[in-house]
């Protein structure tokens, strides 16, 4: 059997490293051939020598240079967000592995599912923002699109061999964030470092601060939204501290599916490339019999803004959840460079809710223009 | 579309009721075709009158004219062990529910499954006794087993579109019983009226009793060896005293899968019934946020001698499971006479087993065999 082609959009962020630590334990089934990254030149170049992909992709243009000495004759050196284009566009891939942070990585993917190809799908953003297109495009080009985010991959699973039709609530668990137990008043001086700190899942600085802020549930519920074509009615989220729950689907006869593990997601990752099999491996196995409690909560969304905002977001359609994601990636880049409180963050989301337009979403330029419109917003 | 027709064995049981109940809700979907009792001919006229089978059948033949003038002309009334049998074999119907409790489920279950009918399994001994022969005839004459034990129903829920083959582990989750929380030496001296009495299901006497000396999940341990093709090493039991996760499948990726719902039997019948498809009902919804804590416990098997039995006989294989079965049923029939105490249960099915010659089994004569032979042992 050929070994299945990857391509990483985002390979030296945190999903991944852990994809090349997948494919690194499994390299008799995947074989990488494309990498990019934003500017981590360092680590980049370390994972082309050792997995020598055909395409090689370096974001930001002005490190290019720091790269092109360095690489194989035969490998394909692509700079710039045209980079990122052409590179999903011209390569030979059979799952393409979406993993950039933000707005940046819709464009890339929608390459991929034009292609027809495997969306093995770890970008929020690209459902968030364009979960209604994303979804019609996939159909139509009969791309398969599996997710990677812990609770998506979870939900998945939980449908497998089952009908979407007949779920009556898909349940996202929450760990709660560093901050569950705080109170909404003491939220107001927590620091980047309090913020950082997750208790169980160790990820990007953009996520974690999601976490923290329970934006990352929010845009989780939205991407859950279109990713299982499901009325924001039927989504629901309960806080499970342990993250060992990593959510759950209820269906119309009472029965609720769930699937667990422990936090690591090489499991969803792994589980995303190999759908419909699985392939056993060496990552830490959940022993269920050593956990001794499961607990389950109710979110405060008088605490938690940001998840009632997205609540709000995506009962209003349109563009509104671009609005939302953008104004949030702003505001989280504000907060880790110490510019606004942690507080500060739901404001300047609802400041842009207040003071952009929200529109029907009738193609992608749309969301582009939502997206530009609300960073220019925000730009002095 | 026609209604799917189905015969109760063992109508009057608590697993029977259910089914009615559930078949109340779902009248233009299933038809009662047939409904047998053992000695309850009250229940058993409620039940006629109401759903109309063609079939009637009372085991116990000395109570048959108490039956007979109470009866629509049409109806068949058939009695005894042979009606059982007739009745199995002759009647038009889709979809054999076999709740009979104990051996007696055995010879009519064959019959529906040589008929290739879709078998909704509540009787364990069926799979207890003789599972290696009863999932090759399955197989043979195509056959669908569907379990309606909680348990079983969420291990066949967890397995739906899964490979089989890619299963690390089945979990049986146990609610411990009444006695989860007694010392080995407390247990000595425990009452019938205590045994009865279970924290969380409201089932039939003998099942009760299984449930309090966890031979309940001994047995389901065996029969889920049978029913997903299981080697005893990948047969394991977690205590979760909640009873709201029915078990669990743990697959080779690491990836657990878990069925969840509130513990009413109506959902896995009705599963049963209806699978593939799930059906909305009425029954009590499970509500997750009002759950707030689930925990996990090794089981004691010093404490509950029963379940290291089952462990045992399992591992034995051939006719040791039939053995215990058989044993167990006199067993925990002279408990709730008051004949024998509570920890003497155990010790029984020892002095059966070191007594009786285990035996390969070569078909289904090798089992009568040996389930007459044991009670003949116990007869003084």
């Amino acid at each position: 059997m050929s070994k299945k082609k990857v391509f990483i959009l985002g390979s030296t962020g945190s999903i991944g490293v852990s994809t090349l630590d997948v494919i690194r334990l499994h390299k008799e089934t995947f074989e990488v051939v494309g990498l990019t990254a934003n500017k981590n030149v360092e680590l980049l170049l370390k994972q082309v020598e050792e997995f020598n992909p055909k395409y090689v992709i370096l974001r930001d243009r002005n490190l290019v240079n720091k790269l092109e000495n360095n690489l194989r004759k035969e490998t394909i050196l692509l700079s710039g967000k045209e980079g990122l284009l052409t590179g999903t566009r011209e390569a030979e891939y059979d799952i393409l592995l979406s993993a950039l942070v933000g707005f940046a990585g819709l464009q890339p993917t929608i390459e991929g599912i034009k292609r027809g190809k495997r969306i093995a799908l770890a970008n929020k953003e690209t459902l968030v923002v364009a979960g209604e297109i994303i979804t019609q495009l996939a159909k139509e080009f009969n791309s398969e699109i599996v997710p990677v985010d812990s609770e998506h991959s979870a939900i998945f699973q939980c449908f497998v061999g089952e009908d979407e039709k007949e779920a009556e609530k898909i349940i996202l668990t929450a760990s709660g964030g560093p901050f569950f137990k705080k109170s909404k008043e003491e939220l107001k001086n927590v620091t980047v470092a309090e913020a950082l700190n997750h208790p169980n899942w160790d990820m990007g600085s953009k996520v974690t601060i999601d976490s923290a802020t329970m934006m990352n549930k929010g845009l989780e519920m939205i991407e859950a939204r279109w990713l299982f074509d499901m009325p924001p009615a039927k989504i629901d989220v309960t806080i499970h501290p342990q993250s060992i729950i990593h959510s759950m689907v209820q269906f119309v006869d009472g029965s609720i599916k769930a699937q667990l593990s422990s936090p690591d997601m090489r499991l969803p990752i792994q589980y995303a490339l190999t759908y419909p099999e699985r392939l056993p491996n060496s990552f830490t196995s959940t022993k269920l019999t050593e956990i001794e409690e499961f607990s389950f909560f109710k979110p405060d969304l008088e605490k938690f803004e940001c998840l009632q905002l997205a609540f709000d977001v995506m009962e209003m359609g349109g563009t509104a959840p671009c609005i939302l994601n953008a104004a949030n990636e702003i505001a989280v880049e504000r907060f880790l460079k110490n510019e606004i409180s942690f507080s500060a963050i739901p404001e300047l989301i609802k400041e842009a809710l207040n003071n952009i337009e929200v529109k029907p979403i009738e193609n992608i330029e749309t969301i582009i223009e939502c997206d530009s419109l609300t960073r220019a917003y925000f730009k002095v």
